[in-house]
C-alpha cells in the first residue's frame, strides 16, 4: 500500500516536473536553425515583456502581455513595423496606421476579445503621461486578442485599465513566463490548454548573426501534428463540425534586430502563419490569426519630429530575407508548442481543459 | 441703441439665416444624378442616423454621431460591408474582420481620435445588452475617427459610453443634422469649419432607382475647389507647410440598398475617395480618410447563426457598376460641401476657425 | 550475359514500377478527410487538364500544363475566382482584373518563366478564335510559370503558341499524369526532381460532400518535412546559402464546385500556403507562390453579358468554409508529394536532378 | 465673299494653331505648384521616353510608348517602384513583383490590350540580349496597356515585337510627343479624343525642389470637369448607359527624383487617383486604372547582385510626403489634358472621334 502511495507520488512528482516545460525539455528539438541563449523573444536586444495574469475564483481565467520593443519613448521614437493578417476573425486594433506609416508607436498589448477596448484606452493613458508627450494629440493604440470565453467569463469585462498599465510596468528582458500568464491564462490550443509561448532563432554568421524573436498566445485549433506524427488522431482530437473544434485565434508578434523596413517585415510576418501551419493550424473561419512584425535596430528609428526630409539608414536586401524567414517560421512553431507544453489544466467558467498530455505525446511518438 | 440693437439682431438673424444651410440652397447643384427625397443617407430604407454634440464651457468641441444601416438587432442580421482605406493614419476600429468575412455586425459610430476606445467600449456593451444576444461573446465594433484636437481639448477624453450609447439611441429616420454636430462638433475642413454632411443620389430606372447615400465628418485639407474655380487661392488658404494645413481625416459612410457583395461594395467605397478629389482633398500623410460600405438589401443579410450551408440572394453584376460609382462620387463631394455649408464659426480650445464664407465664395464663383 | 541483361530489366521494371508511384501507393495518407475517386483535381465535375510535355536532346525539358473549369465557353461563362500571392517573385499573368472583378475569363496556363507571354497570346488567339467570341475585344489570359532554367535551357524560350493551344486541346477529364509532363517536365522541389502532382478531398455529408482538388507546378524549397517529420536532415538537403537551395516557385491551382463567391475563394487560395507549409517550404524570397481559387459551380457562373442587373445565386457562409480550408490544406500538401514521387530523375542543360528517393525516405520513416 | 473665305482660312489657321498645343497654350494653369522646365515626365532627371507610332489604312491606330527610368541596364541596377491598381479591369503585366519586391527591373512599356503578350516577349529579348544579362534567367516584365479597340482593328493584333524594340530604342530625354502617338494613337477619352499626355511639378525649396512627373495614356470616362467646372453637359457628354460611354482605361506613370522607399511610392501612385477624380473620371467598372510609380534617385538604386546583406539609403520620411502627394495629383490632372488638347480628331476602324473642341471649351469657360 505504502508503496503504491510513494509510486503514485513518484509518478505525481514527475509529471509535475514535466508539466511547466518547455518543448526542448523532451529532447524534441524543431527545425535546422539554432535558438537564441533564453529562446525567447527576449534574446532580441531590448525587448521586454510582462504580463498580469488574472485568475480568480470560478470564472476570472484572463490577462494582459505587454511586449515593448524599446525600453525608450515608443511614441518619440517608433520602430519600423508591419501586421499581417492571416485570418481577419478578429479585433485587432490599430493595423491600418502601422500599415500605412510602416511603424509602431505604441506597446504591443495582447488580451482578450471584449477588452481590446481597455487595453487601448490603457495604451492612449500611458503614451499621453509619458514625459515629453504633452503635445500628442493622436496615438496609434496597437492591440491583439484572442476569445477565452470558456474558461473565462468573458462578458464580464473584468479587465481594467489598471491591469494593462501594470503588465506594461512590469515588462522586462530575461526569461519570459509562458502558458497560462497574461493573455494566455483562458485560451485552448487543439483542444487543450493554450496560453503564451516564446521562441527564437539566431541566424548564420552569413546573415550576421541576427536574431529572430516571436511571442505567441495560442487559442485555435486544426489537427495537432508533430515530428512525422499526426497527433489528433491518438489523442482523439480530429475536427468534426469544423467550428468549436477548430475555431479561436492565434496571436502572433515576430521582432527581430536586422534592419527591415515596413514591406520586409510584413513578408516576414507572413511567414509566420507558415509556422501556425506546421503544428497543424488551419487558419479556420473563427480563427483571428494575426502577425506583428517589427524590426528594433537601433540605427532605423522613426522619430516623431524628423529634423528633414530624409534620413539615411541600412535595410536588408531581398536576397537576404529567406533566412530569416526560416527563422520566423520555426521560431512560431516552436512557441506554439512552448505556449502548450507550458500550459497546465484549468477549469473555469464553462468547464475544465486538460494540459497536454505530454507523456501520452511522448509514447505516441515512440510508436 | 435700440435701433442699433435691432440691427445686430437683423444682422444676427439674416447670417443664422444663411448659415445652416446646405449647398444647393445657394443655387449650386454638383454632378449630374439626382439626390433623392432628403438628399441625405436617410434617403437609403431603414438607415437611422443620430449625434451626441458636447459642446460647452471653452474646451469642449467634440461628440458622436451613429449610423444605423437598420434598426433591427445588427448582430443577428449582419449587413454586407467593406472598409475601404484611402489613407491610413487613422485609428478607425473593426477593418480587419469586417474585410475578412464581408459583413458589418455593430452600428456605426464615429468620434475624435482618442476617444475610440470608448466608443467600442460602449459598442460593444450596447451589442451584449441587446435581446438575443445573451450568449453573444464576440464583438466587432466599427468606430471610425477625426482629429478634433485643435478646437477641442481631446486630451481630456470628454466622450463617455453614455455619450455613445445616446447617440446610438438617438438615432432616427428622416433630415440628418449638419455642421457642428455629433462627430463633427470640432472639426476643421480646408482651414474652414468643417463638420457632419450628407448627401444622396437615386439612379436611374435602367439601375432599378437604387439609392447611395454618403455621410462624411469632414477634417481635412488640400485645395478647395468649385465648379470652375480654385478656391484655395481667393480665400487665401494654399498649403504651404503641407502638415498642419492639409492633415486631418475624413470618415465616409456609403449605403446603399442595391444588393451589393462585398466585393462590389468596396469597389464603391473607393470611389468616395474620388468625390473626396473633387473638392480639391490630397489625402495628405497626416490625413486618415476611410470609407464605410454597406448594403442594406434585405435580401442580403448574413444571419449569425444561418441554418445551412449556403443561401441564395441577389447580387449586382460588375457591369451595373458604374452607375452606383458616380452616385457614390458626386453623394461624397456635395456631402462634404454640406458639413462646410452648414458649419458655423467656432471658438475653443486653441483658438477660433471661421465658416466658409459663402458670401464670399458666391462672390468668387460670379466674377 | 543474358542473365545480367535479365538482371538489369528486372531492376529497371521494378524502378519503372516504383518511380511514376504517388505517395498512397507507398501507404502513406496525409491528413483526415478523405481524397476523392482519382484523387485528383479532376474529380472536381467538369473540370478538364492537359498537358503538352517538351523533352527532347539536352537542353529542353519543358511545357505547358492548362486547367479548364468547364468545357464551354469560359469568356461567354466566366467562373467566379480569385487569386492569392504566396510570395509574388514571379510572372502571373491577369491576377488585378481577377482580384477586380472575381471571375476568370480563360483556361489557366501554367508553363515556365520566360514563356509566360507566349502562353498569353495563345489563350488570347483562343479566345478570339471560340465560336460566339467574333466581336471579343479584350481578353484577360490567367497563366502562371515557375523556373525550369536548371535543367531546361530557359533563355532559348523554345514554348510556342501552337504548344499551349495544344495543351488546352488536350485537356480532358480522368486521370492526370504527374512528375515529369506539361509545365513540370524540367521543375525542382527540395532539391530533388519536382513536376506536376495533384489531390482532391471531399467533405462529410455536412458539409454537402464537395469537392475540392488541387494541381500543383512544384519548383520550390525548403526543409523537407512529411506529417512533420524533418526528412532534409537525413536526406542532406538542409539549406545554407538560403538561395539556390530554398528558391524556386510554386503554382497552386485550387477549384471546388461549392459555391463560393471571391472573397471566400481567396480565403480557401490562402490555405494553399498552409498546405505548402506542411511539406516544409517556406515561401523564399525567389519564390513565386501563387494559388489561383475557382468556384466550378454552375449555378455561379458569370454571364459576359447578363440579361439584368442582379441575379440570384447560393454562397455558401463564412461559417461553412472551415472544413473546405482543411480540404484545400490537405489536397495542396498532397499534391505536392503527388508531383516529387511521380517525378523521376532528369538530366538536362546544366546537370543531373535526382528524383526524391522514396525507399531511403521509407527506411528514414521506419526508423 | 473673298472676305468671307479670308475669314474662314483664318479661323481654320488659328485653329489649326491650337490643335497640337497644350492646356497652359489655352492660358488655363491648374493646381498651385509650379511645372518643370518642360512640364513633363522628362523633367525627372535621366528620364526616356520613345514611341513608336502605328497609323496607316484604315484600321490601325495603334502604337507603343516606352518609359525607362534610366538609361543604363535596369536589371542590374533597378529601381524602387509600387503598382497601384485604381480600377483592376485592366491585363498589366508584372504587377506582384513589383509589389512583393519593391522594384522595376525593365523599361515600362504602355500598349493595347491585346498586344500585352507581344510586348512583354519584346522586354524579355531586350533584357536577356543587354551586355551584362547573359546569365539573367528570370525577367519582369511590366506592362500596361488600354483599349483602342474603336478606332484600331484591335483583334488583328498588328503590334510586332520590333514595334516594342523600337520604342524603346528611341526613347530620349528632352520634350515628350503628346495625343495622337505612340500607345495613345488609337485611345478615347470623355468621349473626344484622348491620347499620350505628361506633366511635371516642382517641389518649393522646403521640400528640397525634387520633381514629379507624370505620363499617362487616357482612354476613360467620366463627367468631363475642368476646374471643378462640369463641362460634360455643355459638350453634351454626360454618361447614359454608364457602359460604352464611361469605360476604358487609363494608364499613368508617375516618376520622382525623390528617394522613396516602395511603401511611400504606392502611396504616391494612389494619388494620382486623385488627380484622375480632378477631370471627371469616375473609375468606371470596365475602366483598368493603373498607375505605376517609380523612384529614379540615383542613391537608392537595387543591384541584382548586392555586395552584403544591407545597404545605407536615404529615405524621405512620411511627414514631408503630402507636397509629393499634391505634385502627383496636379501633374494627373494636367497630363489628362495634355493628352487631349495635344489629340487631333482621328477616323479609323469603327469611326470618327472629334479632337476635344478647345473654342468650345474657351467659350463655356467664359460664360
Amino acid at each position: 500500500m505504502i508503496q503504491k502511495a510513494f509510486l503514485l507520488c513518484l509518478i505525481f512528482l514527475s509529471m509535475a516536473a514535466l508539466q511547466g516545460q518547455r518543448l526542448r525539455d523532451y529532447g524534441i528539438e524543431l527545425g535546422v536553425l539554432r535558438p537564441g541563449p533564453l529562446n525567447a523573444i527576449t534574446d532580441v536586444p531590448g525587448v521586454h515583456v510582462g504580463h498580469t495574469t488574472l485568475n480568480s475564483g470560478e470564472e476570472v481565467r484572463t490577462g494582459v502581455t505587454a511586449i515593448l520593443p524599446h525600453s525608450g519613448n515608443l511614441f518619440q521614437s517608433k520602430v519600423p513595423a508591419a501586421i499581417y493578417v492571416g485570418n481577419g476573425f478578429g479585433k485587432l486594433a490599430g493595423s491600418t496606421q502601422v500599415e500605412e506609416l510602416g511603424n509602431l508607436e505604441t506597446p504591443i498589448v495582447l488580451t482578450n476579445t471584449l477588452s481590446v477596448a481597455t487595453a487601448m484606452d490603457a495604451v492612449i493613458s500611458y503614451t499621453l503621461a509619458q514625459e515629453g508627450n504633452q503635445e500628442v494629440r493622436s496615438v496609434n493604440a496597437v492591440v491583439g486578442e484572442t476569445n477565452d470565453g470558456y474558461l473565462n467569463n468573458i462578458r464580464a469585462r473584468i479587465v481594467s485599465k489598471q491591469d494593462v498599465l501594470d503588465a506594461i510596468a512590469a515588462a522586462s528582458t530575461g526569461p519570459v513566463a509562458e502558458g497560462n500568464v497574461g493573455a494566455g491564462t483562458g485560451t485552448i490550443a487543439f483542444g487543450f490548454k493554450g496560453g503564451i509561448g516564446t521562441s527564437s532563432r539566431v541566424l548564420p554568421e552569413k546573415f550576421e548573426q541576427y536574431t529572430v524573436g516571436v511571442l505567441v498566445q495560442t487559442n485555435f485549433g486544426g489537427v495537432l501534428t508533430l515530428n512525422g506524427r499526426n497527433l489528433a488522431r491518438d489523442l482523439d482530437r480530429i475536427p468534426g463540425n469544423f467550428r468549436y473544434d477548430t475555431d479561436g485565434s492565434c496571436m502572433m508578434v515576430v521582432l527581430t534586430d536586422a534592419p527591415l523596413d515596413a514591406r520586409n517585415l510584413k513578408r516576414l510576418a507572413e511567414r509566420c502563419m507558415l509556422g501556425l501551419a506546421r503544428t497543424g493550424g488551419i487558419a479556420s473561419n473563427g480563427s483571428g490569426d494575426y502577425v506583428i512584425a517589427v524590426s528594433t535596430a537601433e540605427t532605423n528609428r522613426v522619430p516623431y519630429e524628423p529634423s528633414g526630409m530624409t534620413s539615411e539608414m541600412p535595410v536588408v536586401h531581398n536576397d537576404y530575407m529567406s533566412a530569416l524567414f526560416l527563422a520566423a517560421i520555426e521560431a512560431t512553431e516552436e512557441a506554439i508548442w512552448n505556449s502548450m507544453t507550458a500550459a497546465e489544466t484549468v477549469s473555469g467558467h464553462r468547464g475544465t481543459i486538460q494540459a497536454l498530455p505530454m507523456d501520452r505525446v511522448m509514447e505516441i511518438l515512440k510508436k
